[in-house]
């Protein structure tokens, strides 16, 4: 029996999580596919970082560092971060882009395995990882004489020997959504005496992440895309307190100081992950992104990460059971796996011919997916339980399909390329 | 003859930059002479920021990276930054923080050296430098088995010899508010075969600065002191054209590549300056952060940098004088030098007792400056001319006048430490 807009409705109708989407200002008549490239405006922001503007800048200027608790926001949002990814407080703070973030742990990992086995010497990574973090790495072997080598996901366990220093994975896949097993991958990587440094861009506030249960040695994360924290937000790093004292990792500035107001010349790092932050960081924006946390917070009464990705595994149920029933024969090939286990929070479609240009007609019709090009050429789609519903799948499905049925993708407006795809 | 308030109201009267404090909103009762150490909000920036928050990521959500020209952003703020400080259009990158973007340009500053000239193993900086300059030296030296070596201002030209790679210095002391000549200090460091990288975090909107016309090699600098940018805002990076190519900084991250949306595994660094780029950049923050940098271009047909380097020693001159004329017998001697080719835009003030009160008391009444401790400890005054006139001068040194003959400063209330001072 084929799936009905009557039945989309009633998932919509009984879904506890439903009040959530009030938590957004979405534009009328958007489906917004794209919260795992820049998540949506939470409804606080606005207000919120006005006040940080007019108030906390504007009347409080200097004196805010204090009164406004601007020294303390790393730590703050580090600390509900640690909520969402299972780690303890005191363990994360928000701070610099993923990127940066990426080449602090990894220096740091690096250095532990220098000390603890120099006979390591391999950094393993996936071949389709996201590629800041592979010429991030490629830059840090290249600097110490290591070899970066890059398999393809099945392959990792095989990879994995005694010249192993480092693997480091993206938990979900940006361009598949496929999702690694944390816990096991981290296991198999521990049997053989490799560190592990994970990349939560595509999991953090998207699926259930227990970094603790997994016993990972660092993780990463970005704070633009399921944290809803807002264009270019702050990242997050996490080391496990384990090794968070054993390295002084080399963006060593004064925010990373034992006192850094003491200003004295001598570097002597903070305690804990502290030491893991360097410059001053954008108020304004970590603002933001603090407003983006609160919508995740707020289904904590609701069941928290566990409700949410109950509830992003029938949304990408939904969406790929429908494609399938009403898009059949136009050539898209589902590329995500069907397997819950092995599924991030979206659903990526592969299509031999004019994937750009169907991506571009669908956000002509307000549905906001993107492409990254291949091959295969992906039709990418982010599904955000926080706001979207079931009968959002179903007029995304329907547009989908009445973009690709009517061929209006041929039309020269969407096949011009943009800077940023 | 001594200076008196009627002598300042005719200075303000007569002043050609006078319109400009109309490009700021300052809080009532408030002289704020700390916008060395964040500068005050531009009238333009609360409207911009709600529209960046509101439209750009509200309602134009992913696609405000073309549509509103938020992957430009690093490279636009760079060239406005690039005519306040004497290098070319497509030169300058505003990114990260100060500290992050240190760290990239040593490391390509100590690269160069290592391929050039292996023999030299010194870094050379300030003993006083800003503390996060020197930690940022102290771990890459260390890592790379290099000497940082720390004397005092004087000292510098004896400190560079033969086995001098690297010259860093901050354009203008922090705590002083001295400022080295940067033509004649760079020419000495090349005559001796080193490589100058410069911190203008004090400088850049604040003094003239002429990378070029020095032939400095590298450049970084704060975005939310002297450019008005908002706390955090992000900083800026230069590098000569002759360099820039020549390395592959090691924050290579996906920014910095040659073509970052065509998702290529292996790294190939942009051209020019957009390979010190690394992650992505808080877009709120550097909305922020072009607000601020109008209120400098807004300077430009009065004038521009040399017109507010006039009224800055016009100021700071005031400042002294009326400390001296009116304040005289309370203990205070002055650590900024007198001559004007040595002073950057602040004014310091040593006292051997109560200098962290006397700050919290004239912060009470509406003076803000700040206090940095010692030995000797210092009060520390900004003088910023786009928005501070002779008459703010006055009162300023009046209210300090009365906070040392009340003794009022001896207060419990003044004297409790907060965490950022």
């Amino acid at each position: 029996m084929t799936t009905t807009l009557q039945d989309c409705r009633a998932l919509d109708a009984s879904d506890p999580l439903r009040p959530l989407r009030d938590l957004f200002l979405l534009p009328e008549g958007v489906i917004y596919l794209d919260g795992n490239s820049l998540g949506p405006l939470p409804k606080a922001a606005p207000e919120r970082v006005a006040r940080a503007v007019r108030e906390e800048w504007g009347e409080g200027l200097i004196r805010s560092w204090n009164t406004a608790g601007w020294y303390e926001l790393p730590r703050r949002l580090g600390d509900t971060i640690a909520t969402l990814v299972g780690a303890g407080p005191g363990e994360v703070v928000a701070t610099d882009s993923t990127s940066v973030n990426l080449f602090k742990v990894l220096s740091a990992a690096l250095a532990l395995c220098a000390a603890d086995a120099p006979g390591r010497r391999t950094v393993v990574s996936e071949r389709s990882n996201f590629p800041t973090d592979l010429y991030i790495a490629e830059g840090l072997c290249r600097e110490r004489g290591l070899e970066l080598r890059l398999v393809e996901a099945e392959d990792i366990p095989a990879a994995l020997d005694a010249r192993t220093a480092v693997l480091m994975l993206t938990h979900v896949n940006y361009r598949t959504g496929a999702m690694h097993d944390m816990a096991a991958v981290t296991r198999a990587a521990h049997e053989r005496g490799a560190l592990v440094v994970w990349d939560l861009a595509h999991s953090a506030g998207a699926v259930e992440v227990d970094l603790h249960g997994a016993d990972a040695d660092f993780a990463i994360g970005c704070g633009y895309k399921y944290l809803n924290g807002g264009p270019g937000a702050p990242a997050f790093v996490w080391v496990h307190p384990r090794h968070a004292e054993r390295f002084w990792q080399p963006l060593s500035g004064w925010w990373s100081h034992a006192a850094p107001f003491a200003f004295t010349p001598d570097y002597r790092p903070a305690a804990g992950i502290a030491r893991y932050l360097c410059g001053t960081q954008p108020v304004l924006s970590m603002t933001a992104l603090e407003c983006g946390l609160e919508t995740l917070l707020a289904a904590q009464p609701l069941g928290g990460m566990a409700a949410l990705r109950r509830k992003s595994l029938a949304l990408t149920d939904l969406f790929i059971r429908l494609v399938e029933e009403r898009c059949a024969g136009n050539g898209l090939a589902l590329v995500t796996p069907r397997d819950h286990a092995q599924r991030g929070s979206q659903v990526c479609l592969a299509r031999d011919e004019g994937a750009y240009a169907i991506v571009q007609a669908l956000i002509a019709r307000g549905v906001i997916g993107d492409f990254r090009a291949g091959p295969p050429d992906i039709l990418r789609f982010g599904f955000t339980p926080l706001y979207l519903g079931f009968e959002d799948v179903w007029n995304a499905v329907e547009q989908l399909r009445e973009v690709l049925e009517s061929g209006e993708w041929r039309r020269g407006e969407f096949n011009r390329k943009q800077a940023v795809t």
